[in-house]
C-alpha cells in the first residue's frame, strides 16, 4: 500500500466538518491505514496527534488529507511541501481550486487513491527573502503569493522593481503581489491580475491600485529573480506577507527578493480532475 | 477690490516653489493686496502669518492662493471651505486637476482674477461620521474621499454597505473608497473607479480589490446617506481615512456613515478653464 | 380601476413562457381586465392583437405586462415610453434588473398593482442623432445605450468626443458606449464601466478597448449634449447601434450626437422592490 | 561579413521617414553592404527592389532593416520569419516595443550589428487554423495575435473554448484575443490582458467585453492547442483576424484552432537593449 499512515487536517467552522473528518478517519482505518491528526484537528476529534507519534512529520505520515476550503489546504500543502509529502483536498460542498473532491461521496475517490489510481500534480512555489543592508535576514516559501503592501495608512507606498537586476520601474500605490499560478486565482485576481494555468512555470507581478494606470500586471518566467526595493515615502513603512501571513516589516532601502523555490507542493489528482472546473463554479465560466 | 487680503500657501520640495511664492507675493502686493502666509509657508518665506494677524481665518483673508500640486491644494481648499473662502491653485509646471494655472505666467491670470473676471466652481464635499454603538463619535469633511481599509495585514476585511438603509451587499476585500467627483481622479481611479464630471452631484463607491469580481464601482446620488458596517473578520480591525489622513479605527459592529456636507470647496476659475485639460495631460486623452 | 386594458408581451424560447402568459391572461381577465396581445405574443397564444383593436397603442392599452428577460423588457418598455405607458416585468425564474417579479407567484403582485398599491419608477432615456454634413439625418430613443463601434475589421477606429462643445479627447479603439443608468449594467459593464444607480440623472461614456489605458469611463450629467465625431482611420467605417439594434453607418466627419430625451420609461414597482436585489443575484453582491 | 545583402523596409507617412531611409541606405552601402528595397519602400526612394533581384527573398537578403513603428515592424518581421531571416527595427523618435533603435543616431548601432556585436532574440509565433466540418481550410502565422470577434452588429457572439480538448467554458461577448508575448502589449492590453515577458513561452487568452465578469484573461503554456468553436447566436457571424488582417469568416460549428508555430521572428538586439524601456516610455513605468 502506498499510503500507510495518513495525516488528517481540517478546520471546523461548523459541526459538519467534524462529522466529515470522523467519516474519513473511519473509512481510512477500515482500509487499513493508520490515521494521525494535525494539531488543531486534534482539538476537535479524538485520535493520536502527529506530534505524539514520536516521529518527525516526514517519518510519521505518507500523505496529508485536508478537509475544508482552499485556505486550509494552502497552509497544509505548503507545510507538507517542506518535507516532500503529497496532499489531497476534500471540500465541504463548495468546489475549491485546490480542494476538488466533494465530501459528499469522498469514499470512491479515496479508494481510487489508495489503489494507486492517481496522478501527482506539482505546483511551483517561490521563496521570499527579506534583505537589509545587503544581508539576507529571513526566508520563507510561498505557494500562493508574496505581497508587499502599505500598513494602516491613507498614503501610498513607493517601490522599485527589478528583474534579474534590470529595472522595470518605480510604482506608487498600495503595494504589489507576486503570485504563483496557484496564487493567481486568489488575491492577485482581486487586484486585476490574470489567471495563470496551474502548471505554467511563471509568476505574475500585480501592482495593487497603482497610481499610474499603465502599470498593468506582468507575467514573468517562473525562474526569474525579482527584487522589490522599498523607497522612502512620507515616513511610511512597508509590510511583507507570505501566503497571507506576516513575514517582515520594511524600511526604505530594504529589499524583498523573490527567487524560485527548490520545492513544490504535490497535489493528488484523481482521474477526471480538470483544472477548469473551479473556473466554472467560482468564476462563472460554465 | 474683491480680494483685499490674500492667504498664500505652498509646500516646498525644491527651491523653485520658494521663488514662485516670492514672485506671487510681490505681484499681489504691487496690485495693492495684503498677503498673509500659511503656517508651513511662513517657515520658508518671510512675511506675516495668518495666525499672527489677530483675526480668525475667515476675517483675516478673502482668498487662498495655493502653489504646488493637487495634494497641497486639496488640504488648503478643504480647510478654507470650512469658512466659505475661495481658493485658486497654481501649479509648478505639471497641470493638476485642481491647480490649473501654470506658475510660469501666473501674472495675467492673477490680474484677471483681481479684476473680477472669474467664475466660482463649487466642488461638493461629503461628511464622514464614525458611529460606535449607535452613537456618533466624530465627524469630518472630505473633498476627495473617505476610505475604509485594512491595516498592516495579509488578510481581507469584511463589511456591509447600506444606502438609505437599504442593503447593497457584503464585501470582502482590502476596503472601499467613497469618493466625490473631485476624488474620483485620485485613489478611486487607481482602484478601478470611473471618472466623474467635477460638477456632477454624485459619489462613487469603489471596492478595493474585492474578492467577488462582480462587485464593481457604483455611482450614487450625491445626497445619499451611506452606511458601511465593519463585520467581524479574523480579529482584524478597519481603518478610516479622510482625504488620506487618519480618522478612526473601527471594530466589528462599528459604522462609517457618509452624509452630504453642507459646505463645498470654492475654486476660482479663470476664463478658458476646461475640466478636460487635466485628462489630456495626466491620463493621455489628448 | 386604473388599468382596464392591458397589453401582454413575451418571447417564447420554451413552453414555460407560453404557459405563464396564459396564466397571467386568465388572472387579469378574472380581475375584470381586457387583455390584448403584442404581435409576436399573438403568434403563440390565442387572443386579440393590439393592432386589431382598431385603436392606437396609446388608446388601446393602459399598461404593458412583459414576461421574459431584461432584453424583451427593454424593447417593450422603450416602445411604450414613446406613448407614456407604464410597464411591469415578470421574470421566468432568473431575476433581472428590469423584470423583478417572479412568474412563480405573480398573482399577489399583480393584485397589489391592480389595487393601486405600486409606485412608478421613471428611467431616463437618451436620444441618438446621426449628423451628416451638419444636417441631422435620423434620431432614435435609447433606454440602455448608444454605441459607436467598428465593424468586421481587425483595425481600430478613431473618434473625437465633445461635451457641450468642449473637447474631451481623441480615442482609438473598438468604439464607445454611451449608457443610461439602466444600460450601465448591460454592455457598458462588460466594457469596464461602473454601475450607476438606476435613478441617478447621469450617463456614462465607456470607451471599448481603448488604445490609451488612461481613457477610463467618464460619468456625466444626464442632460449633457455629447458629440462623437468619427475620424478618418484606415478606410474603416463606424457603426451606431441603439439599444443593440442597427441605427446608422458613419464615415469620417460624421457625428453621433447624444441629447437628453424628453420621455422616460415608466416601470411599475410593487412594494418591497429593491434596486439592489439584482446586484445580489446577478453580480454576487449578496 | 555576416550581413552582405540587406532588405530595407519602411512606410512613409511623412518626409522624415524617406530621409531616414536614404541615410540608412547610404550608410549601409558605405559599409560595403548591398541594399535592396521592399515593394512599398521602392515607391518612395530609388534603388533595386528585392523582387527585381531575380532571387527568392531568402536568397536575396540576409537581414531586414525596418524603419517606422511597431505596426510596420510586425508585418516585416512576420514575413521574414517565414524564411528564417532576422530583422532590426529603427524608430522615428517614439520608442516602440519592437523598434528600439532611434533613427537619430542609428549609425553606431548599425555598425555594432555589422561587426557581429549583437544578439538574436527569438519571438514565438502561433498558427491560426480555420476548421470547417472537421477539415482544416486555411492556416496563417501570427506574431501578435489571433482574434475572433463579432462584425458590424450590436449583439454579442458566443463561443466555446477548449484547451488540449478540455473545455474551459462558454463565453458571450465581443470576442476573444489569443496573443503571444509580443502581442500582449497590443490589442490584448487594451482589452484588459496582462503584459507577458517577451521571451516567456506562453500565450494569453483575453475575452473581449465578456458578459460574465469572472471571465478574466488566462495565461497558458505556449505549446497549448486551443480550439474556439463558434456557437449559434442570433444569426450572427464571427470574424477571425491574424495580426490585424482578415483571415476568415466563421459560422456556427466552425472552429478557430491555435497551435504552436514551428517558426519564430528573429529580432536583432544591440548591447544595452532592455525589454522594459518601452514599458517606461509607453506605459508610464519610468
Amino acid at each position: 500500500m502506498i499510503f500507510k499512515s495518513i495525516g488528517l487536517f481540517g478546520r471546523y467552522q461548523d459541526a459538519a466538518v467534524k462529522t466529515t473528518l470522523n467519516h474519513i478517519r473511519e473509512h481510512l482505518e477500515q482500509r487499513g491505514c493508520t490515521v494521525l491528526l494535525g494539531d488543531t484537528t486534534h482539538q476537535e476529534i479524538q485520535g493520536l496527534r502527529i506530534g505524539e507519534s514520536g516521529q518527525s512529520l516526514a517519518e510519521a505520515i505518507d500523505l496529508g488529507v485536508v478537509v475544508g476550503g482552499d485556505g486550509t489546504m494552502l497552509h497544509v500543502a505548503s507545510a507538507l511541501a517542506q518535507v516532500d509529502l503529497p496532499v489531497i483536498g476534500i471540500n465541504m460542498g463548495r468546489l475549491g481550486f485546490l480542494t476538488d473532491i466533494p465530501a459528499d461521496g469522498f469514499a470512491a475517490d479515496i479508494d481510487l487513491m489508495l489503489a494507486g489510481d492517481f496522478e501527482i500534480e506539482e505546483r511551483m512555489m517561490i521563496k521570499a527573502g527579506f534583505v537589509r543592508q545587503g544581508e539576507l535576514q529571513d526566508e520563507r516559501l510561498a505557494l500562493n503569493d508574496v505581497v508587499l503592501s502599505k500598513g494602516a495608512t491613507g498614503k501610498m507606498i513607493e517601490f522599485d522593481t527589478r528583474v534579474l537586476g534590470e529595472t522595470i520601474g518605480r510604482t506608487r500605490g498600495d503595494g504589489v503581489i507576486v503570485a504563483t499560478p496557484t496564487g493567481s486565482t486568489a488575491y492577485a485576481l482581486s487586484a486585476g491580475g490574470p489567471i495563470l494555468h496551474p502548471l505554467l512555470p511563471a509568476i505574475v507581478l500585480t501592482p495593487i491600485c497603482p497610481h499610474t494606470l499603465g502599470q498593468r500586471p506582468i507575467v514573468l518566467d517562473g525562474h526569474s529573480e525579482i527584487e522589490i526595493e522599498f523607497v522612502e515615502s512620507d515616513n511610511e513603512r512597508g509590510y511583507i506577507f507570505v501566503d497571507g501571513l506576516d513575514f517582515a516589516e520594511v524600511q526604505p532601502g530594504e529589499v524583498l527578493r523573490i527567487t524560485p523555490a527548490d520545492r513544490c507542493a504535490r497535489l493528488i489528482r484523481i482521474k477526471g480532475h480538470s483544472h477548469y472546473k473551479a473556473l466554472h463554479s467560482k468564476l462563472g465560466w460554465g
